[in-house]
């Protein structure tokens, strides 16, 4: 088991923003035993809430974790209110700056001045969320993937005026939650998963632009091959394997020139016209086939539950963070 | 099982350069009882050949997939004696245009003209690659994943001179070895996994090459989060389900306009300075600690078997490819 110790989790937090990823949060924070007050102004947050609830209890039920004694909900009619007493601020709402910096104003102004605020955004930089806040010292970006209470992974990055303590309490909060915080040292858009993500994405696009391949096909081409190797090794050391006796330095000299080959010129980004988006969607509908949104939550939980158990059972990367969490956990030996 | 019938493999293969993928051809290919004459000018094939051979046999044998009767290894001293009687020749020479010139060229003059004959190659198209054949409609690429005696992905590739039933034949001779077989019907260079890959790649060295990120930050951010996603699903469905009830036009509509943002301009090529190789080697280093490439071979082979066991487990992807070579193998019920 290579995770630090889990410890002991905050006793009250709120999740400000209820969609997909914050009622997740909310999710994992009430399985971690936290109870939780939740804030959001759309009158379909209390239905996702439960049904994010339900995934969650399901995904840790086959986990063999334990469910019980879980954290309380609160649905509060205002951001002050479900942030008054709150050790914990998770801001999961759109991606939209204006709006990000309306929620974590209010949040600052109302939040307990030692609570641990963060923004749970896939791009903006913490310095720039901070602008309007009194009190930036205590802001970080935490930056989930869904599903969020069964992925371990969290970057944590720190603005131009988040105090260094604020990281280190960050850090050791994620862990109590059960995930795997990464410290994003240098505070970039996007931080780290998402430019690669991104990168994927873009040549992802560029290949049913040009009519190359399917959705279905990428995806196939993703998951029957490198996406295996994903879940447990990332691409450099995959690589330094692939350089054989040579390691990294073998591989670089190798693989290097490929980075002048033409086809890395198709990195400018494709038009996303109303044709593109209309053969995306109607690929992925084709893809689908007749299962639902649901169906592929429920296929894809089962799927990560199995993964997730068979990296605990080899003690490997993503294993090892629910080793400890299963060690941190009531109940279990 | 969502896999098609594996089939009956051919009885003798031809292997002509045995590097870690040619050396893995072979061990999946006498794995499923086909006798192999393999030709590689270094004196240091054979002991490549065993040493896979050996890490294969032990994949096998933790899939608790039979391990014979096991096809005879041959290894013999000219391209025209190993593929004289091959109805497959599997071509994995290193990356130059003019040695794959050269060997295709001495294979298609010595094979049965009724042999399949593939290239391993990941970049060249199959069409460059056949200039020199005199029977151009008998060739495929055939792109396969490290380890290939484990993953399932094969990409094949048709060029403009191959014949229609040549591509229906690798198919079925890549499912008779266990494989997943994926057809690109367009012929691009580096196909499609490479494309993404090589995306992830450069983004990955500017992450490193603007000190964001150490190597063993990087794939971190990989195999704790979305590399576990990808195990199972691609980068389409997984989006499909992030859209919610609205699915991929939605999630299109919310994400699209991020690929405008200022992120995406670090598109370019870093430079593979000798300042940024050293630094990616060193980190590698450091990331490997004292785990030699032997311990790294093991680990990832361990980890690969438990995520392909749990993915049969649950009848999802990889895990459908393995249970259908599992009901064609000798001694299974």
């Amino acid at each position: 088991m290579a995770e630090p110790p889990v410890g002991v989790p905050p006793r009250r937090a709120a999740v400000i923003g209820c969609g997909v990823i914050g009622a997740a949060w909310a999710a994992r924070l009430r399985l971690r035993g936290v109870d939780v007050c939740a804030y959001d102004p759309s009158p379909a947050a209390a239905d996702l809430l439960a049904a994010v609830d339900a995934d969650a209890i399901a995904a840790w039920t086959a986990l063999e974790l334990p469910t019980e004694p879980r954290g309380s909900l609160t649905i509060c009619s205002s951001i002050g209110a479900a942030v008054e007493a709150a050790e914990l601020v998770q801001e999961s709402v759109p991606e939209r700056l204006d709006l990000k910096h309306t929620t974590l104003s209010e949040i600052d102004r109302f939040a307990p001045v030692d609570a641990l605020i963060a923004s749970s955004t896939s791009g903006f930089k913490p310095s720039d969320l901070a602008t309007p806040l009194d009190h930036p010292e205590r802001l970080v970006v935490a930056h989930p993937f869904n599903p969020v209470y069964l992925l371990p992974l969290v970057e944590v990055v720190g603005g131009e005026r988040t105090a260094l303590g604020t990281i280190d309490r960050a850090m050791s909060t994620y862990r109590s939650l059960g995930m795997h915080p990464l410290h994003v040292r240098v505070e970039i858009d996007a931080f780290i998963a998402d430019r690669l993500l991104e990168a994927v994405w873009r040549e992802a696009l560029w290949l049913v632009n040009d009519g190359i391949a399917t959705a279905a096909e990428i995806d196939d081409a993703i998951r029957y091959g490198f996406g295996l190797r994903w879940a447990q090794m990332g691409t450099f050391e995959t690589y330094r394997i692939a350089g054989g006796a040579g390691g990294m330095r073998h591989f670089m000299a190798q693989f290097g020139p490929a980075l002048k080959w033409p086809w890395t010129k198709l990195m400018d980004t494709p038009e996303l016209t109303d044709e593109l988006i209309d053969r995306i969607a109607g690929q992925s509908d084709d893809q689908a086939g007749d299962r639902t949104i649901r169906d592929l939550i429920e296929e894809r939980d089962r799927n990560l539950v199995a993964i997730l158990r068979s990296l605990e059972s080899v003690d490997a990367g993503a294993g090892q963070t629910l080793a400890a969490l299963r060690a941190a956990s009531p109940g279990t030996t």
